[in-house]
């Protein structure tokens, strides 16, 4: 999960880029005094992630606002269902609401998607894996959705992981270096703690990088029968991670090939936000 | 369009988030004088936006590589279509790659998805608007996508523009407080720019809201029967949006109605990443 | 009012500037456990603003002081009035007591010399509002203070509003393009929500402006009686905004005229801080 | 003058300010390739400061635009000077426009009013002083102005000097601690460079002071013939500061005294911005 | 010391440097009911500095953790010795550690190393100073360590004093500029409380520069002999700082000729992290 | 090695903390038109580290000086060596003469100690790794200065790779976990690019943690005696990481038990600044 360090400032952003100079609506309409109690419900169905997030939201705008979370990340849920509940004064949870939506509609739209397709390869060996195509600036919560959705995270960034793709190895092919010593040459020099994947568009491609005692192979865009034979030709020496276009449609048949990982662009990429609103209800305190 | 200092900042940011430290794939095999040349190209057909977003990742991450585009924002373009061109380095131009695509990617996805809304309601007098129901610290970068898509914007941000909503009614209701002359007092504070939107679940609702002379009445989660009803009551008094689960299939017969806007949560929170690729190829310079 | 996020992100700044290594004098001559009282003094009457602001100053340098307001922002006071107290630690006391005041006599500057113009125009039906000659980097707090002196805001930014100007209208007539289409066609461009004003220096100039059907026209540097003839040939047909070195000893007179809005430059960047200081008493807690 | 770094850092900000989501007026009325020529433009005259924040908030804007300084900063000007012209692209002409002005305004008005001041007490052996009544985060740019105007600077933050107010004092006689023992063991902790400087508000507070061998003595709202007589008590052993509701008219009988520096707070925290413009020329190139 | 502000934007920093996507181990690993009893223990004797430090690195990951200091910075401990205590949630308490104990451990070495500089002048007249030669980004921290350890600071920056080295005069003599005029007329334009120090590589510069009545004169790299030549010729005119490769050998014969100030590169740039460890007991709560 | 963003951002922030409000010794004593001619001169004998970062020092400061590096990062280089030239406007190179240096001398502080540690190992299959124990805020500068003398990095952050030290063991153990099963769940949840190193204190700890199939086994503080004995009893079934208080004296008979990596936290921590000077020459124009 996100730090507090990262979670707080990342939603001070927000809370400042959604009300840059305060909440005329808010300020111009409901009595100072006002008080709201609100609840997180479920329009549709779906899992939940981002709760601390949406917490944040409120906590940041008003700390006298109490949020209370009645749901775990990573929990399923049926539409209809009360997710958490708000009470405070009601302008900040009126100025509050809509970025305390925005992240966990976000969030939990990526944890059923990936619910999905995680469903989908049941009971075969294979993971769901994310990719980098994530949302700029928001890296860390999508890839926390993703695990809210029984997925697993891939490399987070070009920092911690090598990824060597069709590009990397063109050049040493056209620079007349052997792809096997360039790779052995890289992990020599790699932390040790770093994983090597290796990206390979065709089945003769294999053997000369496994010859290198690389973690991960990744076969890109490879027909099934073409999965089935990289998965026999590997034959344990490296974790297999499928990749390419793989939809709902197609995931579980690419599984029961025997790779280990499906990396899956869309989890991030095209995830569409949960229908996921917040009845509120407005009070004024008796007179006083 | 965005500022340049905004455009910096949060590519910069999006650029250190993808590459903590450092790029360790580019920098353990790529040679360091190898050069890259690379063509953005479309997987699928659709409205571009974001070219000076994808120019900026590279500019910033090495001012040597020249990024040339072929296509402005706003602009359809068919499956197949080079976009932009890219020439540099070789190391920094795959480090920039995937920050590039990403924007660009969700831009053009966005543009995309509202071109299509669109087209849907062409000839009639409707507009189709976003809502605030965006990315969080992307709104700026996803406003300008709808409008490269042809879509129209809807207010900002809590700060710019009144939009009161059934909870912001309902505590003056249940204050005893008459809506019309809260509406009438607020207008009375508000920056005489502010342009004040107020949304109605009822026809019966209607005549309190015009009687206090506001811009836009939003009729939410209304039929289209009642929309029509809408229409021919507010009879020009204000301008109409219509809001409340639009869809792809619906937009045409809701703009047929007569109403003015339809503001469409789904251009943001439901657009999926457009496929475009960018094709490179990394050549290291003949011996000097 | 500004959001929290807003205010302690910029409260925290001007600490660090004010002190980025230290309070050198209290740490050398003040016992660490001497406790201050304190009280906010007017030495001037006044109308107040900043009040949270001021507190956010003595909270963000220790949680352990306590600020408590006597007056909220947008009331009048006499010279000698008590405006807040303080209590705490005096250390952290002494070290945030000029930013707290530089906000809060910025801001009370602005909203008593904002109600000294409000008063002026009183029972005209004209307005006083702000403009865009704000201090960078304050203006949301700037603005605050204008609604506290019972002012009105202006647009806040170029983002929120359209305002054309002499050189916009220029060009288009140097192009040899129709001032009226122009704007209908920004119009039909922008978000509905947008409000457009437009500037006209000269009488003749109105009917082809008012024909676009604008929301705001602004008269400016007009002589009283062409803004009587300008107020009659609206005739009711846009906001009429008046500008252009407008001052106290004018104001009156410009609001006589019957205009809607006078915009007023020096409420901001002619305000001089107002005379507000610190009582503090130092005690030192007897021996323990 | 300021860094670079610090000056980038605080234009970009008060861009972002001023044009969070873009310059809606001239996107939507400028032809994307219209050009402008602008002066800026002295409506009164005044002494200049701010010259490389203006041409900043232009190049932060858009690089293309070429800014060309005609007076540097500290000169005088009459009234209908041009101080700075401008070349670039209509469009960011436009939007760095108020900025750019927003910041020369500010620090000419203060640069004018201080060259007021300084020019009261010629030929006297007084200094004029700015104090820490800035303007939250842009203290470097109005001590910068306060310069231009032939000033000093005083201490700038809690950080670099010493300055042993009323406060401090009075708890160490509270506590019964001799000032000047508590002042010499302050020095004695101090850096060297630090310089020391105590107010005093009573001739008869003089003695204790200067025996700890401080370097400044300020003399607080002191009577003429009381700072005079305090300058023949001190006699040279330390700097003399007068200050306390210094105005252009009381100064340079305070300076006639024989005092060596005169605070005046007036200088940044009641200082109006000056009356500057830029007159814009937009130009659409011919038919290409 | 630090404003708070300071402490906790610097702090958060580092947090976020060591966890930018969560603390894998952790989160794994320790069931996120289990309660962690820490204590900071000494693994070498060494005087403390960065308790405030050390419990914001907690308090930042999670203000459920208590941390109880139980030492003051600037005090002497012995190997062995618990500094601190800490009890909190185990996750956050573990992800928290490195960080806290990086700002301790480093800042202790230099209050340690600082203590041993001291110790060798003790009973000279002599002050063991700090210079620019600190970590980018932690001045603030290392010089307050610095006072921990019975040191002083010297000048924080370029903007607090002058310090005039041989680069400054040699432009001035190459330019026919008398160093004296150089320096009375940057006296008589800088601030009064800016203190002036020159250096100087030779004996025969000494007289010059003390002409122009400046605060303290450095001696660059003086053989012991010529640093008592020099503070015999100095005389009390000026305090006198010596410099240039001081070590612990050294700098006891340096402070016996007489000198008032010794700066230190060492104390920052030479100093290592003390060995100060976490002695962590993580308890799972029984069965509830 | 660091991207342009954050290379930019952390040198920019150096040099705003150095120079807060300008270098008061170049402006008030340096003609404004001097030239400044200077060279990066080895005062000891190293290697060399931080070429990038040296110059976006000056860069940063001023883009009109120019910097030459004459050696790459990663080299060796004799006292008396010439590492880089830097030319243009006196003020600015002087200003950014000492954020420079504070960078490039830790920087080759870091690599020549790595370098002396990587040499004693030299031609033993053991490589020289880093820890975590760096500089906050600097980790990534530190890290690519332990690659330029030829060091390896560890893991980077929490965030990057798994590290299960004794407390995580320990409340397994108390919890009545198996060690072994808890590892494999831990694997089975973490990305599979996620290195999973565990640290062990005694040999019979060491089949549970291989039994889980875990990447890397570190042996903390064993003796040379235990390191062989553990090198034999993993056998190749794990990478075999050394640890504790490694010293110059120690690492090379520790190399030689035939462990795989040497982790060494002083390599960062007890790295002292290397003595690095800039000679710098300033010329004035001839008169023009």
């Amino acid at each position: 999960m996100l730090t507090r360090a990262t979670l707080d400032r990342v939603v001070a952003a927000a809370l400042e880029e959604d009300a840059p100079w305060g909440d005329l609506t808010s300020e111009s309409l409901i009595p100072s005094d006002a008080v709201a109690s609100a609840e997180l419900v479920a329009r549709e169905s779906g899992v939940f992630s981002g709760g601390e997030v949406f917490a944040a939201a409120f906590r940041l705008t008003d700390p006298a606002i109490h949020v209370e979370l009645r749901i775990d990340d990573g929990n399923p849920f049926p539409a209809g269902a009360v997710l958490a509940s708000v009470r405070g004064p009601a302008r900040p949870v009126l100025t509050a609401e809509r970025v305390g939506l925005n992240f966990v509609q976000r969030m939990s739209g990526i944890a059923t998607l990936t619910a999905a397709y995680v469903a989908e390869v049941a009971h075969t060996g294979a993971r769901i894996a994310d990719t980098r195509k994530t949302t700029p600036g928001l890296r860390a919560f999508e890839r926390h959705a993703v695990v809210s959705g029984g997925g697993h995270n891939h490399r987070y960034s070009l920092s911690d992981a090598v990824m060597a793709k069709d590009n990397h190895l063109a050049v040493l092919t056209a620079s007349g270096i052997s792809v096997t010593q360039a790779l052995e040459a890289a992990i020599a020099r790699l932390p040790h703690t770093t994983h090597v994947e290796v990206e390979v568009d065709r089945l003769d491609q294999i053997e000369a990088v496994l010859a290198a005692g690389i973690g991960t192979i990744m076969l890109d865009n490879f027909s099934l029968a073409d999965l089935r034979r990289g998965v026999e030709q590997v034959a344990g020496r490296a974790t297999i991670d499928a990749s390419g276009g793989v939809t709902l449609e197609t995931v579980r048949a690419i599984a029961e090939t025997g790779v280990d990982v499906i990396s899956v662009g869309a989890l991030t990429h095209a995830a569409r936000g949960l229908d996921l609103g917040l009845d509120i209800r407005v009070e004024r305190p008796a007179a006083r």
